[in-house]
């Protein structure tokens, strides 16, 4: 005989934690705690095989269920001293669903089972209180009816306001015992004219009912898309847990609450709570009575009012203590407990890991690890790397006083003052004269990239988390509000509205992208908190990881940001960027504009100096650790304007007609950019920008060496390699530059030359490609555009349908896309290292410091991630996971 | 003993055909045409094995190669009864290179070695012509001095001509035999002046100095890169040639010339060639005396003056057409023969396969096989099947006077006339407007696009083979003449001048591309002969492949050209050409301009009825071929204009403002359209776009049905998917329209739903993506565009010096890279098959009509390649002779 139904209660059960799969997460959790000898109402849970059986058999039940349940029931009034349907001592059941995974969509509970027109007589008796019970009776017709007879819910509310109004009162509490069993009637009779039927008056029907209506919504729409998107399988199925009732309210010595074993907010080892005397658990959230704290400590902490459960139930306050320390022992984590207080007893109804904010979880682990209850490993692996973001950016001083004048969507976290600019070239301008602003728009598009990229913010009153300047702000890691649908924006005066404040070009604003606030003027912003139980878990997460963590930079502020955050190393440095500042971008255009490689020879000699400043200043700051420089990158079109009025700017500067720039202009025009003269197919076209920025590195890394008595081993990348013969043609040339530099200072370099793998081709060609490259970095950013046929720009206008329609699991410019980019990587790195076992692999795109993305380079077995300075800890500590659950797994 | 040296001559030889590895191509053919017992001068090889042996041991010869070579030598002089070095009967001999494939960059020859001081009297008094003599030593110590002893052959072209000068004659020939031995002494000077030593005078030493030069020379820098570039191995190896010498000038019963064993220019069986009495081969080709013809016969068709040789010399010429029977009859094919008569004697100095013209191939081919010379499939193996395009193209009437005004490069074939315009705008305006045009530019870049597709032809002043222009000409199969530098285009004036002929817009002319000729004027074309041979051919062809041909059309014009030239269906319908007619690209604007779903439906509603005739057109016209349709695929702003003209007439036409029409602009803008809003993602954004494609093709196969009686099987093939989910949502819609037309027509169609496999990412998940499409289609210009990262419409910029580079092999636009792209194609067939054995797999990109492309096509086990019309006969002929190439293999 096949054993459907496991009992629990009583200080014993049936199951136990670790059958999850057959008890349903709920099942297997009410089991554990009554093993542990806790206060659990007694009941039972109807196993997921039945769920199976059901779906198999075309709905029906295996024969010998009902004699199960029956027993089942027995156990409980036998414990219970009630009787099912017994109206001289009614026992009352709830029914809740319960899968081995946590799924929105399933019907959730049936309270008050068991009461009908005689045993509601029977529960006002016993609680002498008739009020009590018919209410009881009528949530019960109203549940029931709604999630098992699916009876309109709307209808059952427009009968309770009816019943308000008729007695003119305005709170349900209001309604007395003979109202509520007025309504008890109204309602059978919405349930017997929806149903064709009467209300159901024997409890059994009503158990059947209810059970059937758990494994009936394990089909509902809701329920099967879910699971398709959250890669459940369908045939797991779901359990039934039946449980005797407990009242909190029943009278003064009853009570209902939550709790949590240590501060959620803050991480501190307190105990946390909320509880109402004489209430239901609804009662605690509907916010009509106030809820009173669990500790004096914490009363006086938050300022709430009202009597501390420890002085107002000390009895019951120490058993929920005893509860608390059991709980928190035998789970090793932080709990949430329901509880309820019925005539003095306690019972817990519910506990599970709670929810903590980043601060608390950071504390909690370091604090569990340090008090022993948890390994250092354990703590590592308790702190989800995302959650770190918040705590890395600056954030508002919140003692500083601030004026919101607008909320938005939060989607680029960190806290930004700037003057307010609403275009791209403006902010450009005033970004390259050394102003911090904020570009404001409507909406952002392509067309912005480079105002966004010198903005120290971005604000729209558009779009949502996916929308163009959402996805690219985050892609920047800069602060970004979006959506903020109460600010008005006119181009055309140069200002915007917000709360009948009117903010014009050039006044001080603040954005706070983790809050989505917009605040008028400079509020003071405060450093992240670095040490402590930050400094500590990252210690404990480095002892851990294997996968070294670079990082994105290539201005000196970065590079110390990154190092501050235990970076190991510059992953990437994009020269471009360097080339922005405004001495710097004339001598480009001047490049650019010249008709031969002399003239481009002359513009670029003006740029050497500059260039191997900055890397010097570089090296200095990187110390002993490794330096990857990337060579130009981007079109040549990205440094010309694209207005009139900067035309003629940069056309006197360079001492040409307009026409030249314009034509220029018009020559360079690509339809696809991103596809287009750039990368490493500029330096084969103009070798002498390859050169001279070569030769700034050499001489940089001699110079630094002469300075320093130390050696410094540059690792040179060719970007947008595709075809052997272009890092062939390139490294030849470097190593040419670098021969040239040797015997001009009289001394022999160490360096490496390297590619990026951005192509798909690339990857598909990397053996050939390793025989030239030291190393390899996989620019997953272009590399997931080339693969998806996707534009990062442009993809904002589709991502969002697109994540809907479930067509995408996530941005695939957050999250790596394994199945496509991800394969493409895995063959690059066996290829690469079936031709050179020592090559160096990392992956320098946005990916690098995204965790899921991480603990893939894990598995891969990459050397290196780089990212951007803010995502340092976040990769840090997810490859620290990804290592450990690697372990796990060998 | 290893042998070293192979002798041949005097109607035997040591060596044969086969052995070209060992002797080089040149030494086996002589060895060959010895053993046939033809006149080949007597000489001797030195195996490749040597040259080997030389590398591998620093540059020295095997210990016994001298007395291989004395003693080959000897048998050389015995049968000539000469001696080498003898100045009463002196043998003189050749040295040539020949490696196992003919290979640039070698040493080429040295004649007339052994000549010194002393020999030239005997030669002068054996030919009783000291002129002779004394001209054949300069040459040599010409050509020694500069291919052996490596002195810069400007040197003797300088004393040459101080020579000349210095007696005040102008050409060569008129120095006497004391200026020319007067001249050897001006050499010898040179020779001993920049070498530091006498010139050789020891004919021994003379031989082993060419001998050396030869092997050397495998290692030339030009010759190192050739071989890399061809994938030659560099352990290959020469061989040296050494062979007696044969003078044609040593009388008026000498005589030299070279012959066709069929004429080359048409095919016809006929002997052709030309020869001159008592002169050189170069003098032939020097141009100085008019060659003669071979027969009269030729004479009388070329109009060619001078005695024919079968009068001149009867005997010589029997002997010489006993020759031409016996060659052609042994090598199965036409042969290109070298041939000297000295002193009445016939020598045969070479025969190879000769090169032959287009239609000339096809004809002998086709002659050969019926005459039973060789097979059909050898036949079909003839014909180069890139070569058919000249013949498939409408070419100039030859009969229709022509008055042309520039040349340029012959970029794309085909003769078409039109109107001139010079902006792309335009073009398109009145190709809509159904006027044929000629698009004239200083060089196209991508936003010439639209213009291109709407013009018959484009000319360029500037630009080559590989610039935009002609990339993209040739991948749409325009014709195209570019970099014309006679014409000089003002796009101020609206005019070009070309050879004094001013053209303004709107004046008519005729370019054909495949000449490279501009024409003033309609010059009347002839359509291409497709029956005769060229039918007979691909008959045989068709009984030779097993993939299957069809085209990409969309008007009725491309697809009944295609079945003419025998499609077996179209691969590719793009349907958004059908958009761009007048009264459709209002109601396509119209339909873009909407604000919502129903705006959208309503426009689309005016575009049903045209779509569903274009394809009840397309299927009539396609009987019971198969017809793949794609679905709307580029990106909707290429619907709107871009000039604020058109934006107004389109704004009124629409009936909205025209700030609307630039806004809606504005937000469709996009920054790499290639990667950008396009293709299914339309499909999944605005559902009633692909429904409405959707019901036109499913409602005109039901017309065709209800018309003809006949089942219709329409493929519609979704552009652009990445991921599963896109296929699968966008296949449950059209099921879904095909579900709802069935029921409306009461009847069920057949029909299928497939996917092109155009992202790097679909070629990954093929397996995934397999489940629910019957059939891939690969697109393999967008495909080469992502795995390369390489807009077609940029590339033109660099494609050049990346062909120069040797960084590609070749346009991988025009040619898949077999690598890279290849790589994937195999990949998603694999995948794609191993989920859905039978599904069906063909390519659709312009490779479908490469004939290496088509190879790589078969062995991956396609079903079938699908090309632009014009091309589909190439395709036949590339599929039959990779089949055939398989077999062999097998």
């Amino acid at each position: 005989m096949t054993k459907w139904v496991y009992g629990f209660g009583g200080g014993r059960a049936e199951g136990d934690a670790s059958m999850k799969a057959l008890l349903g997460g709920k099942g297997a959790n009410l089991a554990e705690m009554s093993n542990l000898g806790l206060p659990v109402p007694p009941g039972f849970t109807i196993s997921t095989e039945v769920c199976t059986w059901f779906y198999a058999h075309d709905r029906s039940y295996p024969a010998d269920l009902a004699e199960q349940v029956a027993a089942a029931l027995s156990t409980i009034e036998r414990e219970l001293g009630s009787r099912f349907g017994d109206p001289s001592s009614p026992l009352l059941v709830s029914v809740r669903s319960g899968a081995p995974v946590s799924m929105p969509g399933m019907m959730d509970t049936v309270l008050n089972l068991g009461l009908n027109d005689r045993t509601v007589e029977g529960l006002a008796a016993a609680s002498g209180d008739a009020r009590f019970a018919y209410d009881s009776y009528r949530r019960f017709i109203q549940m029931y009816g709604d999630v098992v007879l699916g009876v309109d819910h709307y209808l059952f509310e427009e009968a309770l306001e009816e019943a308000k109004q008729a007695r003119g009162v305005r709170f349900d509490t209001e309604l007395d015992a003979a109202a509520l069993a007025e309504l008890v009637r109204t309602y059978k009779g919405i349930v017997e004219k929806e149903t064709g039927r009467p209300f159901p008056q024997d409890p059994n029907d009503q158990l059947w009912g209810a059970i059937g209506a758990v494994f009936g919504s394990w089909q509902t729409q809701r329920a099967v898309t879910y699971r398709r998107l959250h890669n459940i399988p369908h045939d797991m199925g779901t359990a039934v847990n039946v449980q005797a009732m407990v009242f909190g309210n029943m009278g003064d010595d009853c009570a209902t609450g939550v709790a949590f074993t240590r501060n959620p907010s803050t991480g501190e080892k307190a105990y946390y709570g909320e509880f109402l005397i004489n209430a239901q658990g609804e009662d605690v959230v509907a916010g009509i009575r106030t809820p009173q704290p669990l500790t004096r400590a914490m009363g006086a902490a938050s300022g709430a009012a009202g009597r501390a459960m420890e002085d107002a139930l000390p009895q019951a306050f120490a058993e929920l203590v005893a509860v608390f320390e059991r709980l928190e022992r035998h789970y090793r984590e932080m709990q949430d407990i329901e509880f309820t207080i019925q005539r003095g007893k306690l019972y817990i109804l519910q506990t599970r890991t709670g929810k903590r904010t980043a601060p608390a979880a950071l504390k909690i682990a370091v604090d569990m690890a340090n008090e022993g209850l948890i390994t250092k490993e354990e703590a590592v692996l308790r702190v989800d790397p995302a959650s770190l973001d918040q705590l890395l950016h600056p954030t508002l001083d919140p003692k500083a006083e601030r004026q919101v004048i607008a909320k938005g969507l939060p989607a680029s976290p960190g806290a930004v003052s700037g003057k307010v600019v609403f275009s791209a070239d403006h902010a450009e301008r005033m970004a390259a004269a050394g102003e911090p602003v904020i570009l404001v728009r409507i909406e952002t598009s392509p067309d912005d990239i480079h105002g966004m990229h010198a903005a120290k913010g971005i604000l729209t009153s558009r779009g949502g988390m996916t929308s163009h300047a959402a996805v690219v702000a985050r892609g920047m890691g800069k602060a970004c509000v979006c959506g903020a649908g109460d600010i008005t924006i006119s181009y055309a005066e140069k200002a915007f509205t917000a709360k009948g404040v009117r903010v014009a070009e050039g006044d001080t604003i603040t954005i706070d992208g983790g809050q989505g606030t917009v605040m008028l003027g400079k509020v003071p912003t405060v450093d992240p908190q670095l040490s402590g139980d930050f400094a500590t878990l990252m210690e404990w997460a480095d002892a851990c990881r294997r996968l070294k963590v670079r990082t994105n930079a290539e201005t000196p502020l970065d590079a110390r940001t990154a190092i501050r955050f235990g970076a190991e190393g510059i992953g990437l440095c994009r020269t471009e960027h360097m080339f922005f500042q405004p001495e710097r971008i004339v001598a480009m255009q001047e490049m650019i504009l010249s008709d031969d490689a002399e003239g481009r020879k002359k513009a670029l000699a003006k740029l050497l100096p500059m260039q191997r400043a900055d890397f010097v200043e570089l090296f200095l700051i990187m110390g002993d650790l490794p330096v990857t420089i990337r060579l130009l990158d981007p079109p040549l079109h990205e440094f010309l304007p694209h207005d009139e009025e900067e035309l003629g700017i940069v056309a006197k500067e360079a001492g040409v007609d307009v026409k030249v720039v314009r034509r220029r202009l018009a020559e360079l025009k690509e339809a696809n950019p991103m596809l287009g003269l750039r990368g490493c197919r500029l330096g084969i076209l103009f070798p002498e920008i390859y050169e001279m920025q070569a030769r700034a590195i050499f001489e940089a890394a001699f110079e630094v060496e002469a300075r320093k008595g130390r050696t410094v081993v540059p690792e040179v990348m060719i970007p947008l390699v595709g075809a052997e013969r272009e890092l062939q043609i390139l490294k030849e040339r470097i190593d040419a530059v670098a021969a040239e530099v040797g015997r001009e200072r009289g001394g022999e370099l160490n360096y490496l030359v390297g590619t990026m793998i951005e192509l798909p081709r690339a990857a598909l060609r990397a053996g050939e490609i390793a025989k030239h490259a030291a190393f390899f970095s996989f620019g997953t950013n272009d590399l997931t555009q080339m693969t998806f046929g996707l534009s990062r720009d442009d993809s904002g206008k589709f991502l969002e349908p697109y994540l809907r329609a479930d067509i995408f699991k996530g941005d695939p410019f957050q999250t790596l896309d394994q199945d496509g980019v991800g394969e493409l990587i895995k063959i690059a790195t066996e290829r690469g290292r079936a031709v050179r076992p020592d090559i160096k692999l990392g992956i320098c795109g946005e990916h690098g410091g995204d965790p899921a993305s991480v603990a893939f380079c894990e598995r891969v077995g990459l050397d290196y991630v780089s990212c951007s300075p803010y995502r340092v800890p976040i990769a840090r500590l997810a490859a620290a996971q990804a290592a450990l659950k690697a372990k796990k797994t060998h």
